[in-house]
């Protein structure tokens, strides 16, 4: 029996080795390996619901959710869908290799910053089955090997969509290695991956809390991450309530995304003006409110919010209120309450749309708009890996560009630091 | 007697405090406290020198090295030159609140990204007092708070350097809380510090590889290091002995920096025309050669290279010496061997200029200029706080913008996701 961890080791080895042809692969022939892998995943259909449904099968035996079992099932609309994200990556430019700021030093020596692939990126998700050929879809065309450790509920799928990577892969001349996959067997092998400093440049877990705060937890790579997305809303003195109302319900129409709007403050002076009638709106939508006594004197289906529904990520149709005097009690309850992710007011006032902006310390921050918003593809990324809230390398969506790094590029001509060059 | 690990967190947690305030501090404040700051050392070199004499003191009672002794030493000099520095640094550009990249999506919301501070960043060093200082500036023109965790050998400079930070902070009306520094004490207080998640934002480690991996293998919050500059000048084929050989020399002008040259490898094509004067001038300077059997071969001074040689951050008057068949050859040396640090080659070849420059990955990637030039005032930063290797957020040397995130902002006029604005 081999140990799992040297397993877990020995395959993530094989990434790195591959990492490098990816490092110097051509964006022409990036594209045909995506173009082919599309084209493998649209041929494959039925053999993608085949392994699909016996993954079903088990899923229903093990008692899993409706909500997971819908999260696990590959539809032919899906299937075809995962394909048209590869396409649209392969459409992408390419990061690799562009150079900005060229500029000479008083040495002589001419400076710039190469824009170049990460190394080896690690996924670790669970569930969404598509998450194994966006993520390598992504990886793939910024230059980067992947080491996907998915679901244990996914495995056969997973499997079969590899297939068309590894497939796709191969039709383009590049080697199969550049995507990898380690069992997702247990805690202990998920350990041994997140130990391989050196081989793994960086992790990123995709699923729910439980999943990222142990990755976090155990990690010796560096990991991006968000562990959850307490969002606000921030009705300022004049705001309109018509329009607050409105980003409200469109902050609700996924409730179980990051994004989601979780909390509602509202300034005092306009409180009258809104909340009676986003009560009886929120009601007729089924979302339940957990208000504080302010605001529940002017909304009559709210029920006593606890301390505990205050910074609370519900993932539900679920919506704390609070009533507060002013810009800055809504800037202390973000800073207090919020987990970095995306915060927004609405306001008429130029001055506190400034301040809001620069104050809150979140990864996207809106004036005006929908906390629906802060998305890979909405905000002009075209596609993204998640939403990172650690803040540094990445803050707000993962796309190509954070999947990639700068590496300082000298033009010299003989220059020596200690003297001037010999001509 | 207070738990030293929740003295730690209660410390961090006050400059975590503190950073709000400087989040939104004005460059205009940032700048009059650095100059207050530089005011106060200039003003406090007595004081200063009595208490480094008391450190040196202890310092030769325990036996320290000269080598050590002399990097806690602070001179009158060496006083101006740390006030000097903070001077520099007050004139830089302030990174903080610049957006780039404001662009209208079809959504009719406006996007772009915001440079802010990152928050809270911890310092773990040793020896060098003015280290104290130099985060301590960059941090705050930064828009960061700072919790320094020093060199026991030097508690007693380091808390004298802290209170011309403070009295300069005070001036400027800033929270001294701002810079926090926490008692050295012992490893378990230093793990404490690098447990603090959601308090620190990252940890900087600068000393020995020792003090670099400890941080490394215990931190739980991010960290931007690098471990070993083990750097490579590859001479290429036809490659300017003349030229190569100063390159060298240069690359040793200061063998204990991170940026100094460990390895030299040669295209056997030029090998006759380099090594044999090499070897003259080396050994003249009193630089040992330990070289392949075929760089032996035209080196009499040099000794053979052990396996262990390769690889090896010697940081002295060492060099280790290869004969390569080709630039493939060169770059499986500096791939197998490299520390992702600094790596230069010496060519006529635009060809070979290219591949090295986008093949090789290291922070720092020259043609035909020292390894020596991997600095950030050499590269244009105008101040560092070291080179970073772990390839996210900082890639090479870590100034004023490596301090800071971008964090997404968004102008909108009442955009919801799930449909269109309501005029």
């Amino acid at each position: 029996m081999t140990d799992p961890a040297a397993d877990v080791r020995a395959r993530a080895l094989r990434a790195k080795v591959a990492s490098r042809a990816l490092r110097t692969a051509s964006s022409a022939t990036k594209n045909r390996a995506l173009h082919a892998i599309a084209a493998r995943l649209r041929a494959s259909v039925g053999a993608l619901r085949e392994a699909n449904a016996e993954d079903l099968v088990s899923a229903r035996a093990a008692g899993l959710s409706e909500a997971m079992i819908d999260r696990l099932t590959l539809t032919d609309v899906g299937i075809q869908g995962i394909a048209r994200a590869v396409e649209e990556i392969a459409a992408l430019p390419d990061p690799v290799g562009s150079v900005s700021d060229l500029v000479q030093r008083p040495s002589g020596i001419v400076v710039g910053r190469m824009r170049v692939p990460l190394g080896v990126v690690g996924m670790i998700y669970e569930s969404r089955p598509n998450v194994t050929v966006d993520a390598a879809a992504l990886c793939l065309k910024s230059g980067n090997a992947t080491v996907l450790r998915g679901g244990k509920e996914a495995v056969r799928s997973n499997e079969a969509l590899l297939a068309c990577v590894h497939g796709g892969l191969v039709d383009a001349g590049l080697p199969a290695d550049a995507v990898v996959a380690v069992p997702p067997h247990d805690r202990e092998t998920t350990k041994a991956l997140l130990g391989l400093v050196g081989v793994l440049d960086v992790v990123i877990p995709r699923g729910g809390e439980g999943l990222v705060r142990f990755v976090a937890e155990h990690a010796r790579v560096p990991v991006i991450a968000h562990f959850q997305g307490v969002c606000h809303l921030y009705v300022d003195e004049g705001g309109d309530p018509a329009n607050a109302s409105d980003l409200v319900v469109d902050g609700k129409s996924r409730p179980g995304v990051c994004n989601a709007l979780e909390c509602l403050l509202v300034h005092e002076s306009g409180a009258a003006a809104l909340l009676p009638a986003l009560d009886a709106r929120l009601a007729e939508l089924g979302i339940e409110v957990r208000a504080d006594e302010r605001a529940r004197a002017l909304m009559p289906h709210a029920v006593p919010a606890t301390d505990g529904d205050f910074g609370r990520e519900f993932l539900a149709k679920i919506l704390a209120v609070r009533v507060v005097r002013s810009l800055d009690e809504a800037l202390d309850h973000i800073a207090r309450f919020g987990s970095n992710h995306t915060e927004a007011i609405v306001t008429p006032s130029y001055a506190n749309a400034d301040r809001f902006l620069h104050e809150v310390d979140a990864s996207c921050v809106l004036v005006n708009a929908s906390t629906r918003f802060n998305d890979g593809g909405e905000l002009g990324l075209g596609a993204e890996l998640g939403i990172a809230t650690t803040k540094l390398h990445a803050y707000g969506p993962m796309g190509l560009r954070e999947l990639t790094t700068q590496k300082w590029i000298v033009y010299g001509h003989g220059e020596r630091r200690g003297s001037a060059p010999r001509s």
